[in-house]
């Protein structure tokens, strides 16, 4: 009989999290308060975030111990199974091995509850009552909102508001793990009154509902603000990924020559990948780490390596990363969780360096991925993930063509079964390319008005 | 660090069905031919099925070798986890010991792909072109459109109207695996054109859809027709989960006390129950097995035991089953799979026997359940899971009132990721507990014609 799962046992559930700033070459520039242009300290953080992600945030140290409290909530999904996709293989008729890691299998459906669970813990350990956060698609509110159940934390999620309208699902879920949700914009902030006051009938925007959380944070001393991707510390709690993934494919007997992830902030990738960079930075390996974004959001294959504002209306620090302009707006293509205009800054340096690659898939491209791999595997996949998906067959009709063995290995970060009306207008033919033309990437950065990476900079 | 879930190798995969029929001190009456009454032969079931599933149907050996292609299959999510539901029993302060068996994990989203993927199997064997079925919330089409997808073996699943209009979303996923999905009534049979004549605007009725999808079968020789429950080759098919259930609780260092699983038509329930059974039959255990009905529904424990047709029209032979009569129409519960007016023969021999035992729950009662499990375990259970939640909940309690430890485990049948809109309704208060009263039993009892189980019989 084949083997398919690769499984861990929950004892190898990674104790600690990787933390890849220990073994950068260049390490990442520091965040610019936008008033002063100078380096802001950890202590502009602490009116959002609790003093032990701050911590994490800025530090330096190679692996940060996971508390037990988190293992213990791990154990109800992880370890996640590694696939080999035999049927996947048998359809592409490739001589590559293809292997994907699972992440789908979390209450949440997502890669995401990785970091929403340790976010959650640690704001319950410094007694905060309540989280804030925003969603769009709804992937990021629904893993919060299950962490936050389970520490007993409230949790207030702003809902971008065409997404409340258009998923009822996903907000139904929310409230199900007990959180609240809000359409955003509101009447609970100020930020939100004075949109409505213009437009009562606005459909909101993430970078309006990111407002909206962050005052409600801002506002009081109980309640905390949260991210779900960009930042350092959100990245590190990712790689237990990797770390189990480098264990897999251990007991698989292989090495996988590339490493393939979705792109949106980075989070997803570097779950994945940089466990993988560090067999390449520390012990001289030449694995491929090979992000893939929309090509209708192609900051990394197309954006600019300056200092950008991290939201969509100019709220936080300026951070160092590969950007298309906070005010870019992408088209609505189905995979929302990659319609972010930048990228986090440990991915920006490492791509700025040449140590990790990039390359866009568009729409269309990525939905027929999907459904072959629907077809050929049975998991039905998220939009994000598709993405994942064209570049791994891509990969394999190379191998195909060059007549050699390739082993690839793809991070399948979610499930589709909130997003079954994009296969929808898939099969209707109804999903565009949306390729950015030349003059709409300069366009785009010819509106970024935030300073530039210093020219003395690595 | 404690352990949450109790997992397998691909290698301890069972290699054979378990069929109860051995070890039954009663065996299962035989089908009757509603014309003459007398016992029908395998002969008259060859229009709709292929040979190895009706020699299944009436074999007696005790294991059937499951195919090594339909082991590889299996491999795509099986074994599925046991869980430890330590936060359930956290949050119902109870001594119980509390497990479950997550077959949610495959990727139809239940147990339902179990039996699905070997019937596709032997329908490709014979040579059959395509498959024909019915469904109605769509769990049962979901997984048969997945594994006719995985064989290459055409699909036509006849989905009942006000289904096919509200659940949009299961029929997508249907289409995303390649079947085509025909709201019922349909103008492609006889059958179908013949409800649209009298009644253009039919929102259909899991009856109409059999009768469409077994015309289909029966008026082409390269169509076969496909159940996904009562019968006893697919009650058969699922005991490789109670399979693993015992290795799992061995490896747990525990036996239970009690076992519980919903009840539809009986496959979810046998699934998990009858290998465990088998240990109170052949080796002299005594493990309570517990069917769960809802009360909008009750035909175990208020039925009447008697032959009675398996379809709402009256076109199958005739089965020995506890009935409240195949007239017999329940409330809209949301648990549509539970909504069967009989039970498999099988397993209403063994009730008839005193081998197994059922109690009822409530719809708001199932509910309540299944909010308080997604709030402690994290995952959001089908409306059909919450049943055996409910009566797990109550075994626990009671060991609380009665302060000694008890061994629980319950079938977690499927998720509700499809389903959130009956969450809605829960949280919206407008749910119902849709009890019968003595008189709707005895008028439903009432009507009942067919022949009554002869006094001679065992």
């Amino acid at each position: 009989m084949k083997q398919t799962k690769i499984t861990l046992e929950e004892n190898e559930i990674p104790e600690r999290w990787y933390n890849i700033v220990a073994d950068m070459p260049n390490k990442p520039l520091p965040p610019l308060n936008p008033a002063t242009k100078e380096p802001i300290g950890p202590e502009a953080l602490a009116p959002l975030f609790p003093m032990a992600l701050i911590e994490q945030e800025v530090s330096a140290e190679r692996w940060i111990q996971i508390p037990d409290e988190v293992r213990d909530i791990y154990t109800l999904w992880r370890p996640t199974p590694m696939y080999r996709a035999h049927g996947l293989e048998k359809a592409l008729d490739t001589p590559a091995h293809i292997y994907y890691k699972y992440e789908g299998v979390s209450p949440a459906g997502s890669h995401k509850p990785n970091t929403a669970v340790p976010q959650a813990y640690y704001n319950k350990q410094e007694g905060v009552k309540r989280i804030t956060t925003e969603t769009g698609a709804g992937q990021w509110g629904s893993a919060l909102s299950f962490a936050c159940q389970l520490f007993d934390v409230g949790c207030e999620v702003y809902m971008v508001r065409i997404s409340y309208d258009q998923k009822p699902y996903r907000k139904l879920m929310m409230n199900t793990w007990g959180a609240e949700v809000i359409a955003s914009p509101s009447e609970r902030t100020e930020a939100g009154r004075k949109i409505l006051s213009e437009d009562p009938e606005s459909p909101g925007s993430l970078g309006i509902a990111i407002s909206e959380a962050v005052e409600r944070a801002a506002s009081d001393d109980e309640t905390k603000y949260s991210l779900g991707s960009v930042l350092n510390h959100v990245l590190t709690h990712q790689t237990i990924i990797g770390q189990e993934a480098i264990k897999q494919m251990e007991k698989a007997g292989e090495l996988p020559d590339v490493v393939i992830a979705p792109f949106g902030g980075g989070s997803n990738f570097a779950g994945l990948s940089f466990p993988f960079l560090r067999l390449n930075l520390a012990e001289g390996k030449d694995i491929k780490c090979l992000a893939v974004e929309p090509t209708s959001c192609p900051k990394l294959t197309r954006g600019v390596f300056r200092y950008d504002f991290g939201d969509a209306i100019g709220m936080t620090p300026l951070l160092p990363m590969y950007t298309l302009g906070h005010n870019f707006v992408p088209a609505k293509i189905h995979a929302g969780g990659l319609r972010y205009h930048g990228a986090g800054a440990l991915v920006s340096q490492l791509l700025h360096d040449n140590l990790i690659e990039a390359e866009a898939v568009d729409q269309i491209e990525s939905f027929e991925a999907g459904v072959l791999f629907a077809r050929s595997e049975g998991i039905i996949p998220a939009p994000e993930a598709n993405h994942g998906i064209a570049s791994a067959i891509r990969e394999a009709q190379r191998a195909k063509e060059e007549g050699k063995k390739k082993v690839i290995l793809f991070n399948l970060c979610g499930h589709g079964h909130f997003d079954m009306s994009a296969y929808e207008a898939y099969f209707a033919g109804k999903l565009h390319r949306h390729e950015l033309s030349q003059q709409d990437v300069e366009d785009a950065i010819s509106k970024i008005d935030t300073p530039e990476i210093p020219a003395t900079a690595p």
